[in-house]
């Protein structure tokens, strides 16, 4: 592994507990206003348009959107399909800029300042460069850039998006390496040229609803990213 | 000011001492081959070409290349006219990385960290992504997201390139301050709708050659990072 020189890493489920933290959000604003709602089931059904949202951009379709208007556009459908339309737009806002305050899980921010010894780090990621900004403030992680959908005008698993990150680091496909917690990302990772480590979230979608082990071919599999630092001599 | 979000930087001349370190280094490198040059002269030749090569790019005439691939073509006319051509690939590629090595003004790392402290801090320069995480490496900065002309795919002083800068924050652009040592900069980000802060940088070009105060408006001026984090209440 010595030739690669950054590390390229997916955030949604690999580095933030996603669906714990929109849980909680919808919960939580939502109850304070009296609205009892499920919020394991809502962040479920957001995500669920998650990928059709993408698609749209992707198939060309719709010009480049940043994440948070699909994450907005999906919003009011699923609160529709909840029976919330009475819920404000003020609210709204609110609870989309939800994914701004997502958690890390624990062992992510000690990791990336490990990794961030030997390693040039960025997020590759769907979301947009505030969002990615929001969540670095909010957990204590340093980049050296932020790359990913919005730099490459594009979502993943579009190859643009892994090629777009690695050359803005000057670096040939092989050697920037995507770490994340998703076998489909890692095999597009993989057909683009890029090396691939896998994170296993077993919980990512709930107690115990998570991929713990890839099903595709990986370069390294690690529990977590402090496993991961281990793993290449980041101590 | 309560109501601007983020900061960005120009980097060429504001934050880091671009004639000084390539002089340094031009001289040291060539003179450890026996060949003797006048390293600040070189530095300003080699700069001098900056604009024209940039504005290829910005007529439409060349499509986007990195700062770094622009640097290159222009080393190589240097080189030339400096009468020499005998210089190697090798040395040609370790002196274009001199610009990925350049120094920082003394008071630009600790008043970087103050400015962090109200604010969301980026890049907004010509340099590549590359060379900025470099320079940010290299002076111990922490940038919450690059911004500048690779992201925008064109060059200042064209306005999309403060425009997604700003954008990229969801910043509308009053939101945004351009904070750099060249008047024509910061005229461009005012007419793009920026707010602007002008930093002094007397000794830009070599001692008592830069801009002492803007020759244009701006919201603000100071003599250096510190004196702007002063002015922004960040202690």
């Amino acid at each position: 592994m010595t030739e690669v020189k950054v590390l390229l890493f997916d955030v949604f489920g690999t580095l933030v507990d996603w669906h714990g933290s929109i849980a909680r959000e919808v919960h939580g604003v939502l109850g304070a206003q009296g609205i009892e709602v499920d919020g394991a089931a809502f962040a479920t059904a957001w995500r669920d348009q998650y990928q059709p949202a993408m698609e749209e951009v992707r198939s060309g379709r719709l010009p480049f959107s940043k994440l948070d208007v699909l994450h907005r556009r999906n919003l009011d459908v699923v609160l529709k399909d909840f029976g919330l339309d009475r819920v404000d737009e003020a609210t709204r806002r609110h609870l989309n800029h939800a994914w701004h305050r997502l958690e890390a899980w624990p062992d992510v921010t000690p990791g990336l300042s490990r990794l961030r010894l030997k390693y040039r780090l960025a997020p590759c990621s769907n979301g947009n460069i505030s969002l990615m900004a929001d969540l670095a403030r909010r957990n204590d992680w340093h980049w050296d850039a932020i790359t990913g959908a919005e730099l490459a005008r594009d979502y993943k698993p579009k190859a643009i998006v892994y090629l777009t990150a690695a050359a803005a680091f000057d670096c040939a496909p092989q050697e920037a390496m995507m770490v994340a917690a998703h076998s489909s990302d890692l095999a597009a990772a993989a057909a683009a040229g890029l090396r691939t480590a896998f994170i296993a979230r077993p919980d990512e979608h709930g107690p115990g609803i998570g991929e713990t082990e890839a099903s595709v071919p990986v370069d390294l599999s690690a529990a977590s990213l402090l496993a991961l630092a281990d793993r290449l001599g980041c101590r």
